[in-house]
Order: structure tokens, then sequence, then C-alpha cells
């Protein structure tokens, strides 16, 4: 059974998240129905991170086994073909794509997207600005009042390396422990928007979206870096501020050793 | 009358261009109802451009004439209250906007967001990547073998300055005179994208993705300079290379004294 590394970039709006639901459509469900038109069986799509409803990703990594081997470009070609069905019809547009595979590899027996995996980065965007939008509608979470980039960084230099981030966890988290390692979070502006990016070997659950929503509160001004710390430190998900929503996240890089 | 200028934002996608249209929805449409459903009377909304079915805008300029004076950040308000009702409805999301009204202002009854412009600047990208997009889908023209930025930035310096654009206007365009002076016309990329940037007084109608369509075969190595300047001396619609698809243009801003 070939194994195969498959690099996705998708967008989250209209799906469930990454993960087969009863109830809506999910990126696993179209990867997994692409790959049972392409090779005729029942194939288990296996993700790095499965992200939440309304989280895009620009390279999200999936292994997928198939009971022989293709070549791999025929692989990516044929899987976006048949993905091209799960996409939006517009009136008056073209067909337009939710899912596209951007690369497949022929990876070893051992490769498996989650467990050998050693970092996860993500993007969290923040239109700040007083109008709303529609160019970024789905892809930005709007922020009227202004934001202190150098006040959100001070912030996040705070978090970064290794805490309980038991206030950055969602009640519903199920991580046996919320102790993890930071590696980075900056924070700089670009045009109108306030960009977030992160990385870590792992995240817990809604991790990224409370520290985003968090960051927003010391960018305001509504709290100090004091207040900040005694968030980080409470280890209670009360503490911290309220989870930005899923929109303004992107999955953007996994790394394998 | 007061007018109002205003500073739109849309998505084309969906829209069978600005002007209004027995045939299906267009940005006029949906502005122009805005404006009737705040203020209660009919109201005739003039653009500086009229962009084509599928074509983009982050700063579409437009006027209109209430009966009465309201304060421009209500009419900002208002409007984009009533213009999110035009949005998208997707499963599992929030309604998605297409049409933003970024700021409003009251201008003297001289001003024309037609006539008193100075230059109109448009961008056009595209997506440069063997692999299909889903998250830029609406947003590129997706040109697979490998663009040489340099030969169409070449090519492009041949069409700056004063021509007879006629190779470059659709054979529908209704100008009187094919002759115009582009301002500029650049080609630069960033990631996996190549972008085209043009200013002008005005442009032929499809000027800009006739343009780009062109470019593309100086960037793919099927044309020369030699070729290029060709076809611009032609003043032959059947000369220029063919015009490129709506989705990767975008009306980025418009001037005025």
């Amino acid at each position: 059974m070939p194994r195969y590394k498959l690099t996705l970039e998708y967008t989250g709006t209209g799906y469930h998240g990454w993960q087969r639901t009863a109830t809506g459509p999910s990126i696993q469900a179209a990867v997994e129905e692409a790959c049972f038109r392409f090779c005729g069986s029942a194939v288990q799509a296996v993700t790095a991170g499965r992200t939440d409803a309304g989280v895009h990703a620009s390279a999200q990594v999936v292994h997928v086994d198939f009971e022989k081997e293709y070549d791999p470009f025929v692989v990516m070609s044929a899987l976006n073909f048949h993905l091209l069905g799960d996409g939006i019809y517009e009136e008056n547009a073209d067909v337009l794509r939710t899912i596209a595979v951007l690369a497949a590899e022929i990876v070893p027996d051992e490769f498996h997207a989650r467990y050998s995996a050693t970092a996860r980065h993500y993007e969290y965007r923040i239109l700040n600005r007083r109008a709303p939008t529609a160019l970024h509608a789905d892809r930005t979470w709007h922020v009227i009042e202004p934001l202190d980039v150098s006040a959100m960084q001070a912030a996040a230099d705070l978090l970064v390396g290794t805490y309980d981030f038991g206030s950055f966890r969602d009640t519903k988290c199920q991580a046996k422990s919320p102790i993890k390692t930071l590696e980075y979070l900056n924070v700089h502006s670009e045009d109108d928007e306030v960009i977030i990016t992160t990385g870590a070997r792992s995240f817990l659950h809604h991790q990224v979206r409370i520290m985003a929503g968090t960051l927003r509160l010391c960018g305001n001004g509504k709290w100090s870096l004091q207040d900040l710390i005694h968030a980080r430190d409470a280890c209670d998900r009360k503490a911290a501020g309220p989870t930005a929503p899923p929109e303004g996240l992107t999955l953007v890089r996994v790394d394998y050793p």
C-alpha cells in the first residue's frame, strides 16, 4: 500500500471543518470522496491538523494509502479534477474551487501526517479599519478600533516559550496536557491588516484563535501587559480574551523532519 | 441636491458587471437599491469606470445625489447595512459581503465620478504555478507555464506612452478614438503570482485584459519583442493576444484633481 503525502489548499468557508461529520460538508469527506472516485476503493485521509469550521489552509498536509502505485503527478491531477465538483457554483461564474491539491509525493510507510509533523504554522489576519470589506470578507476578522501593533507584539512576546496554556484552550479541548511550547508569535501590519503569525510543535484546541482574541485586547488598550501575564498564569479559559472568529485563521505550513 | 462621492470595494464574481442590465445582478443596481432603501427616493449611481462581469474593485468611485443632506458617516453606515443583503449566503457561514462602501464624502456639484477622474489604476493578477488554487480561485488567472517577468516587463515598456491601441480594444468598444496614453505598465512577482499594474487617464474596453493576455505570450516565450511591436502597430484587434479572463482584474484607484 504506497503512502502519498498530499499538500492541500482550501477555503474553510462553508465546510464544517476538516473532520468528517454527519452534520454537513467537511474537507475530509471531500478529499476521501475524490480519492474514491480516483482509485475505486475507500481511502482514509489522515491530516496534520484538524482545522475548525471556517478555517482555511494554504498548505495543509494529509496522507492517504492507495492499493497500488500511481505516478504522483497523476494523483495530483486526478484529485484536483474530482475536487472541482466540491466547489461553489455561483451564478454567472465558473465553479469556484474550494479545495486544491498543491503537491503529491510518495512517502515511506513510516510517514504519518499527524505524528511525524514537527511544527505547525498559522496566520491570523485582522482587517483593522472602520469600513467593512467585500474582497476579504471570508478571510479576515474585521476589528474597527485602531490596534497598536507594538503593544500587541509586546504582549505576544510574553506567550513565547513553554507554558501551561490552560487559559488559551477551548473548554472542549481533549489534549492530555495544556503545556505547549510556542516557538514564535509575531504581529505586523500590512496595509490595513494586522497579521499574527505563530508556530509550535502543536497547539491546543482554539489556541491560536484565543491568542488572537486576547492580543486584540492588548492592541486596543483594554489590557495592560500585566493583564496578559495574569491571564497567562491563571491557566483558566475564563481568564483569557474571547475566541476570535475562524475566518481570520489559515494553516500555512506543516514541518516534517 | 447634495452630491456624495462613494468609494466602493466589491467582488465582481456573480455580478454581470457594474452596469445595470436586464440579464442579471449588477453592482449599479445593488448600489442604487441600497440608496433607495436608505433615502426612499430613486437615485442614480454614476461610476468612474464600468467594470466588466467578474472584475473586482478595491476602490471604485461613484457619485450619487440625495435630495437632502446627511452626515457622510451615516450614509456610509446605512449603505453598508443595506448592501449586506446583496451578499452571498453560504451554508455554515455568515452572509458574505460582496459590496462595501469604504468612504462617503460630500463633494461640490461640479464633481463627476466619470468626467472629473484624471486617472484609473488597475491590477491584474496571474497565479503562475502548476497546481490550481482554492484560496485565490476568483481573484487570479491561473497560468501554468512559467512566465519570465523580465521579458514581460520589457514588452510592457513598449506599450507605455501615447499610441493607437486599436489592437488592444474589444471589437465592441465604443470609444471614439483608440488613441490613449498609458502612464505606466509594470510587471512584478510576489510568491507564486505575477502582478501587472497599470494606470492611464482612461482605458479602452478590455484594454487591460488584452494587454495581460498579450504579455503572457511575451512571458512564456511564444512572442518576441518584435512580435509585440508588430501587434501594437497593427491597430487591429486580431493582431494582439487573447483577452485575459475577468477574475484576475481589479480596479484599485481612481484619481481626481
